[in-house]
């Protein structure tokens, strides 16, 4: 088959590997039909992972149809139309039984295993451990271009967002970061009665989609971002202030946007340490979150996205085949400015 | 009257002053018979807290009995003996109403007023604003020995550490720093149940007080701090850590300390910026609390106190007269040199 292979730090190529074949009576393999591409691939890209070793096939987001299933495998058929999330989980570990596959213990500390270690979904076909516990039956009435948002960046910005953020009915919430993720923190808000969801971001294109994404107000990055938000809350903040950038300045923007008593949901991905000024905010009453997606939300998602409720399509503005891979990448890679969000990446 | 006056870092003069009056109906006075010292009045001599202005009487605990009632005040009547709390609530605006008095908007944005904004309670009597809804009746049964511990110490351990780090039956619990806080949070984890709870501290004197006080294991600080707590849970850390210090190293070691998808309660009070590592903590799927107390587990404290099963009395290991206040400084002041937990000051 083919598949997109990373050779080290800068290097990737759309190039012809073996076939995967089944290595554990848990174990399917799924045909891709559909995939993408996250900020996480591109990391890896930059040589920022190196549990990333060369030879690896890329990518953790895939929608497809099983063609080969394990022998211990009950919950799936050969032809089912099948999800495969970002996170891989036994069921059984005390992580998993927690609901916190993100640390599943049994398939190596990380629930993300796909394109970081063992071969991934930028290919034309994927093994997948765990199959039973790991895989989700994609309703009918949910197309691929919607599902595929599902396998990592909704549920992302929904449960380290969302959920640890612990927006509620009522509450006021700013997003620092209008890109994918943080567009799924937006969109995924009103699922739980927000108030009002301020979206905050650099980029004119993100702000108006923000609108889309249902932002009630949009603050651009600028002098007066601090003040601009307390104006529309009360001049105490937010009840939650989500990051979904990753860079020290922008969790400091969301811990100032946040008001006394609120909650700090960090979901970006930190490549340095971050010095908070405790001095200010113990007395706060502040929460910080942080952490990897656990995917345990999908169910919830998908029902959602069936019901018409969470038009989970917006999100890809650029779609590719195959053999065009390698300008999804050159796309993604600077989505701001090409007005893109997420690519869909199919066959053909 | 007779009271502690604030003169400016450093001074401080036990000295007549008027005695208090009701200002407000909604005031009482009360004699107090019992009182304490708290970290919090030694960063107010060293300087550390710029809105504490000479002439204020310092303190914030008190034990006493009601003298004088302003005429809305109908839930208290002269000769009641009642628990002043380091925090006064209006009991109406948001912040009271949603249970975090810490921050009334009502009596300045920040509920400890009492040797900060107004004065305090190392005093003959006190004038207590917003009686109703900020004082504690004592129940009989429950000294006022033990009952003055409840008035901060007590219920922040057990509020903004134990509380806010959401332990649970079964939990694993490290405490960093068992000063009268740290120590308050180990008392107060058996309450839910922990399944361990590791004390940690460079004092033996605390180390033994902390078995006392409920802990299973205690860790002297030292090189093998971390690798010490983390043999004792599985190797992956506890599943809540609370720091009870209140500088960057300890907080630090209590992050080190927990497990992926555990909670740190930092509840020290910190005075410079903590460089947090959040390119290695994104990932773990943690959760950082701090916060002012609010004191409204007082209810449940006295309950259990009066229950027999929080011996909130050994908190107290030295006792003073008034005229002794300066002595009793000195002690607190270096309390771990001088196997000190909290000082007792009564009028005679």
């Amino acid at each position: 088959m083919k598949a997109l292979v990373y050779h080290g730090p800068g290097k990737k190529q759309w190039e012809d590997v073996p076939d995967p074949t089944i290595e554990d009576p848990t174990d399917v393999i799924v045909r891709v039909d559909t995939t993408t591409i996250c900020g996480t691939d591109l990391h890896i890209l930059s040589g920022d992972v190196p549990a990333v070793t060369e030879g690896r096939i890329l990518g953790h987001e895939a929608v497809g149809v099983v063609t080969e299933i394990g022998s211990a495998v009950t919950g799936f058929k050969t032809g089912d139309r099948v999800l495969v999330p970002a996170v891989t989980k036994c069921g059984r570990c005390d992580y998993c039984q927690a609901q916190m596959p993100s640390h599943c213990q049994t398939v190596g500390g990380i629930g993300w295993i796909f394109g970081h270690l063992i071969d991934g979904t930028q290919a034309e076909f994927v093994r997948v451990p765990f199959a039973d516990t790991s895989l989700y039956l994609v309703p009918d009435g949910v197309t691929n271009d919607q599902a595929i948002f599902l396998a990592d960046s909704l549920p992302t910005g929904y449960e380290v967002g969302v959920l640890a953020g612990g927006v509620r009915p009522g509450s006021t919430v700013a997003v620092v970061g209008s890109g994918a993720v943080g567009l799924s923190a937006i969109l995924t808000t009103s699922l739980w009665g927000a108030s009002r969801t301020i979206a905050i971001d650099s980029n004119k294109f993100r702000l108006e989609k923000a609108y889309e994404f249902g932002a009630t107000d949009v603050v651009e990055v600028g002098p007066n971002t601090v003040a601009d938000v307390l104006a529309l809350t009360d001049g105490l903040g937010v009840d939650v202030a989500i990051e979904a950038v990753g860079y020290p300045e922008t969790l400091l923007t969301a811990a100032s946007l946040v008001r006394p008593g609120g909650t700090i949901a960090n979901v970006g991905v930190h490549g340095t340490p971050v010095e908070l000024p405790m001095q200010d905010m113990w007395i706060q009453n502040l929460t910080l979150t942080m952490g990897l997606v656990d995917t345990v939300s999908i169910p919830t998602l998908l029902k959602m996205v069936a019901s018409g409720r969470l038009p989970a399509e917006k999100m890809g503005t650029h779609h590719f085949t195959f053999d065009q891979i390698d300008e999804a990448y050159d796309v993604f890679s600077h989505a701001a400015d090409n007005q893109a969000l997420k690519v869909v990446i199919s066959p053909s």
